[in-house]
């Protein structure tokens, strides 16, 4: 593969700062250099990946090198979440560098533990690898994976290392803290409540688009070389989403408990059919209240798509979906990066949409179809 | 696929008992109802498969249904553990029944967390399918699953369930609770404490012999029957392990808090290897108190292998592996199932096997080989 990517993506914390070469990838294999895993060994191959990884969290006891990790959780509620992506469903190394692949792995399951109102303290990461990859490929890997512990202070603790017949499985699992009193499921909005999201939705799907159009195009042309230079925010927002640590930090400090929570990964759609489902009401959103970056509503049209179907339904944002009781609107008023976008009403009104034009339709939970 | 497998296989809570069609399977598909997964979706799939999900554990506060888990600690330690388990790498659906590989999947989690000298309580499962898959395979699948859960009393909390291109993924997470001062590493054996293992070793890897066997025997005569008749016990420990709930009760029972502990997944050597890096020691088994089964003698020599090297490195008997003082030793005398197989020594003298034929042979590392 000789497809050279030179986006560079904004972020609070580059991925790409120790590691010049992500501006000249070739393909998942990012460095010339290729050692077989073989001459390592299972062992070997753990050692040398964990063998730098830094503890942040003093409940961290026991971390890798046994046979399970021990957190001392002093009191305050354990959080667990998971996801298993798989390459060619979740990720396609084509486009996706693996230290990406490795960031968004965790930064998703982080997102969880924040959408819950906790703090994840630690992660396990089990990998299953096909001989197509090389100790310097997983290494990429694992560098994303770390750059995601440094970023977050999460500790790596755990996993387990095998052979696939085919491809790259990820399967990152999140331990996080949360106070009794502070947890936020997804079945506490009322009626009334104020439906609340943080930062824009729709970018990471037309990201996705974008890439996926450059891909066909190199596919048919392996000359040309893809066109992404004005696009890093799309395309960052797919490849390198961050989790809404600062807005959990924002909640504790200014004393808000949302009534209601969950992170945006199938589409603003799909998260709010499962919270007025689990809480037993409907919801009204404003069209205009829905934010959407200037880049994804210019994208959309020229993909001759509606911005408010890609924010409603492309999912991946990791953004959060919350509701507040209306007296507590003061908390979040002076937040950055808070809107607005409807209220919660009846069970009975069901989900709609007040559109721009003035006309309202029921929303349907179209989020990402896995089967 | 039309092999018909005839075997019953021995144990305290037979998991085939609700389910009369497990001495009749034809292949992985054990009914001949077949539900597309696309019918239920992702979420259906979900609710379809968790909907009688029991609760076993007072801790286990939020299961399935949000963005993570919830676990209340009590002041415990929190012991996690993780494995990935691949399609056509660790299983073989051509004779391990789905509702085995759901039960050996936990089963095999909740041992390393046994191996800690801690509980397990909760299970996390993540799984990955191919659209060969239906969901009656699936509900086979989480048949065992929940099997395993009741037999170990572990509460499913969560999980993911997503598409693969090809074959089926499987991920558990196990989280247990132990308490500091009786949590056992592998880094503890000193000199002079004894060696000890339960159960016995070598016959889950004779089980797969025959079961491959039996297998290429099937692909090139597709109309012969497996002939298992008499192996029910080696076939039984490969596709039915257990882990040693019983051998960490009897601890608590007696006071004793062995030295250093591990479960022997990989095989004893690889094993003896782990538990003597770490605690900085040696090791001197007497192949005599290496305990091994008589079918397993029997089909070693069948197969013109040498016992103690099937018990060495074959790996999979999920028994237990560890050390104690000496003057521990009446805490464990008269428990069943417990056998002393050797003595730590000085790291300078290295890890041997003393033959029953009276020579001194060092023991190789030679465990499971992934890649």
């Amino acid at each position: 593969m000789k497809w050279i990517l030179w986006m560079v993506i904004p972020s609070k914390e580059s991925i790409s700062s120790n590691n010049p070469s992500l501006n000249n990838i070739k393909g998942c294999f990012m460095s010339n250099k290729r050692t077989e895993i073989q001459s390592l060994g299972e062992f070997g191959l753990i050692n040398h990946l964990t063998k730098n990884n830094p503890t942040y969290n003093a409940s961290t006891l026991k971390s890798i090198g046994d046979d399970a990790a021990v957190i001392d959780n002093q009191g305050f509620k354990t959080v667990i979440s998971t996801d298993l992506l798989v390459e060619g469903i979740h990720f396609d190394l084509m486009y996706a560098p693996l230290k990406h692949v490795g960031y968004k792995a965790v930064t998703v399951n982080l997102s969880d533990i924040y959408a819950m109102n906790a703090i994840p303290k630690q992660i396990t990461v089990s990998i299953a690898i096909s001989n197509r990859f090389s100790v310097e490929a997983l290494e990429e890997l694992y560098a994303g994976i770390y750059a995601a512990c440094r970023a977050y202070k999460v500790d790596l603790i755990g996993g387990d290392t095998t052979s696939s017949p085919k491809g790259l499985v990820i399967s990152v699992t999140a331990i996080g803290q949360g106070e009794a009193k502070k947890l936020t499921y997804r079945n506490g909005a009322k009626k009334g409540d104020l439906i609340c999201i943080t930062g824009d939705l729709g970018a990471a799907y037309l990201g996705l688009q974008l890439l996926e159009r450059e891909k066909q195009i190199y596919l048919q042309h392996p000359t040309l070389q893809p066109q992404l230079d004005n696009q890093s925010y799309l395309v960052g927002r797919q490849l390198k989403p961050e989790a809404r640590r600062d807005i959990i930090e924002a909640f504790d400090k200014n004393g808000l408990i949302p009534t209601a929570m969950m992170d945006i990964s199938d589409g603003l759609a799909s998260e709010l059919h499962h919270i007025c489902r689990q809480s037993g009401v409907g919801a009204f959103i404003e069209e205009s209240g829905v934010p959407i970056h200037p880049d994804a509503q210019m994208q959309a049209i020229q993909f001759k798509l509606d911005p408010i179907t890609c924010a409603l339904s492309g999912g991946e944002d990791y953004e959060l979906l919350f509701t507040i009781d209306p007296k507590d609107i003061d908390r979040i008023k002076y937040l950055p990066d808070i809107y607005i976008a409807g209220e919660i009403v009846d069970a009975k009104d069901a989900i709609k949409l007040h559109t721009k034009g003035g006309n309202v339709h029921p929303i349907k939970a179209q989020g990402w179809q896995h089967f």
